[in-house]
């Protein structure tokens, strides 16, 4: 099946919002076996749009819109489109009583254009905003489906309702995994499993994520079964050849994967943070059922707060500085006293952009991890990177987790960077 | 003039990587005035490439291709665009001479592909990597430019070199402003200003954005100055229209605002942070500057944590629970007494996706502002929204600072939602 997509937006053309869409669109696409051969982005102009759609249905097999599903006059994606696939538009009637239950006082009159779909269209529910999307067949038989703007309406609409409809179809099931890994970076990864990037199937990707990356390990077969078993012998391999350096198997991030085996062990964790500035804190609190392993994080921006809340000793700041191993441990360690937590860890350093000095350069930040009786130190170095304030606050709150991550597995606490 | 961008590369249409060189050249072309009307992504397949070419060939006056300049066999771009286009191609000699100097050792043989250039072409310089850009004419008199992929050779090459080329011959330049509202969704708004949204020059578009929305005022002219005086009347109308519920103009986010209004008056600010969990904390200190107006943040993600270290009163957490407004007023307050903050904000609530009640269900959340005389609660009421945690906790974070903001602003803190 070969498909492409269609963004509409002038923002778009405009240079104001990256198109993530077509990303998030393309790669569920490669994971079913659809080959994804054109993606057109066409502002928000009738005339254009109507082109670019006939266009796409007469060469291609899937046409897959992604915005200009909203309440405005300039959301006409669903008024063109159905204009060139030859369909009629009616309220869809299902739809139309779920949006009443959106809204308990005054609804404005434009969000009945919501729910206006083609007639007869199968209906992807939006179980994160309004407007729904949709699949439907145009008059010359070929399969559109229309997706919201906004990627966190159309990731879980396009993972829980779109591809099981496309799936259904494909007969080659897919078995995918992906080993996540901190401490080692893409190219020396992929340097290292160089014999299983080359093969088809199971292929094995890497992916750079931001301070760290991914292996994908993949395999399509007749059934679930046996492509589960094309991937288990690389999976051995790989996470043998990686060790310590997997902080997950089919986790989505570090948080994710440090909250389920605090919970397997049944322990807690308390953040004292202050480069990173709440970000630990923030990111273990984003899975659902944290509030079992987390109950406080400092956030300590000032030597005032360090030493009012964390109770740390004036002279460490003015022998060693907030920026040093010494506050780091003592920031970890005053924690523990205060938070009945099982695990204590902190974060001091420069995250920048400004504030560097040759001695202490932006990106320099030290953490520690506290259990009571022993206080591990690590540091990160920039190691002349530079990057931007976001990505260095990013990256220390992941390997502060990374610590505690270590801890629980039972592996040295500190990372012994083989590179 | 009317522009279309082609961007070439399998990676791509595979979901691997991001297409930012579009955002990165529709930035630049709305930065001078160029109309972009299409981006189009085609795989490394001489075919679909060629087709698409003669297409933008045929309808826009500038077709700017990114991708494909490099020295391996996929790296088609030159060989099938000159086709296209009618032009032949040859060894630049003068980029021949510049490459040799770049390899010290013996260099690939495929090296020397990435000199081959259109013939008579105006070479953009590559200072970040090996490829070179150019411009050319078509035989059909269109303007083409080719671009590298990397976006860190892309975008210097595009600044220094492609965009004063361009802007030498262009005439309109553009005005564009964001006006930021929190506490009125988009229909509203864009029914409110319906008059003006159907303006063509200035334009009136809104956007949403994770439960906030904008209006943007752009307006298109000979000079800057021009265009700046034709947004004026809008923005005034706008502004007037909004009132209260307008957090800024061009600031990129609530936080950003904040930030900035608090170093206007000297204030500073501190975090209490049940449900949002550090999300607030985080964000205010993602501002780079925020430790002028930031020291202090608390999550209290249990009630035992709220109690300890916000030192509130047992009884209320019996009478109220750890959900409702008096636990929030007595977290701000608990708060601004050991924060040493001007202001203290708090949130408490139920983020989902378990744990909501029918008494208290899933996105009732609890918001109070301090400033140490009088404590200000309000509540997000989820009306019935299904949202996700991750949503839920950014909304209230955003609310909650938007307390804050109207402090600051002078105006009522708790709004008044005329919805």
């Amino acid at each position: 099946m070969n498909a492409e997509i269609i963004s509409v937006g002038t923002e778009l053309l405009l240079g104001k919002v990256v198109n993530t869409d077509t990303t998030i669109v393309a790669n569920a696409l490669a994971g079913i076996g659809v080959n994804l051969l054109y993606a057109t982005t066409i502002g928000d102009n009738p005339d254009r749009l109507e082109a670019a759609t006939k266009l796409a249905l007469s060469r291609s097999d899937l046409v897959i819109t992604t915005g200009g599903l909203g309440p405005t006059q300039d959301d006409l994606t669903k008024q063109i489109v159905a204009k060139a696939a030859g369909v009629e538009l009616e309220v869809n009637q299902k739809c139309y009583e779920k949006l009443l239950t959106q809204f308990t006082n005054a609804m404005a009159d434009n969000q009945i254009n919501q729910v206006i779909l083609p007639v007869g269209c199968h209906v992807l529910l939006n179980d994160n905003g309004i407007a729904p999307g949709c699949v439907f067949e145009s008059d010359n038989g070929k399969m559109v489906m229309m997706f919201p703007g906004p990627p966190r309406e159309l990731e879980p609409m396009l993972t829980n309702y779109a591809v099981p409809y496309l799936a259904k179809d494909e007969i080659a099931v897919i078995s995918s995994h992906d080993i996540h890994v901190f401490g080692k970076g893409e190219a020396q990864v992929a340097t290292q499993f160089d014999h299983l990037i080359s093969g088809t199937n199971p292929t094995v990707a890497p992916y750079a994520n931001e301070g760290e990356m991914y292996l994908r390990v993949t395999a399509k077969a007749d059934s679930k079964e046996v492509a589960d078993d094309m991937c288990k012998p690389l999976l051995r391999e790989i996470l043998e050849g990686l060790g310590d350096y997997v902080y997950g198997v089919d986790v989505k991030t570090m948080e994710e994967s440090l909250v389920k085996k605090l919970k397997e062990k049944n322990m807690t964790i308390a953040t004292a943070e202050s480069c990173t500035g709440g970000e630990i804190a923030k990111r273990i609190t984003d899975i659902s059922g944290s509030s079992a392993v987390f109950k406080t994080g400092i956030v300590a921006y000032s030597n005032e707060t360090k030493m009012n809340i964390l109770g740390l000793d004036e002279e460490i700041l003015k022998n060693h500085g907030a920026v040093s191993a010494e506050c780091a441990k003592a920031m970890a360690e005053g924690l523990f006293k205060i938070a009945n937590s099982d695990l204590a860890i902190s974060t001091t350093g420069i995250a920048g952009p400004t504030g560097g000095t040759d001695e202490k350069p932006v990106g320099l930040i030290y953490m520690a991890l506290c259990d009571g009786k022993d206080t591990f130190v690590t540091v990160r170095n920039p190691r002349g990177r530079q990057k931007e304030r976001i990505w260095h606050r990013y990256v220390a709150g992941t390997q502060a987790m990374d610590m505690a991550r270590r801890y629980l597995d039972g592996i040295n606490v500190v990372e012994v960077n083989e590179k």
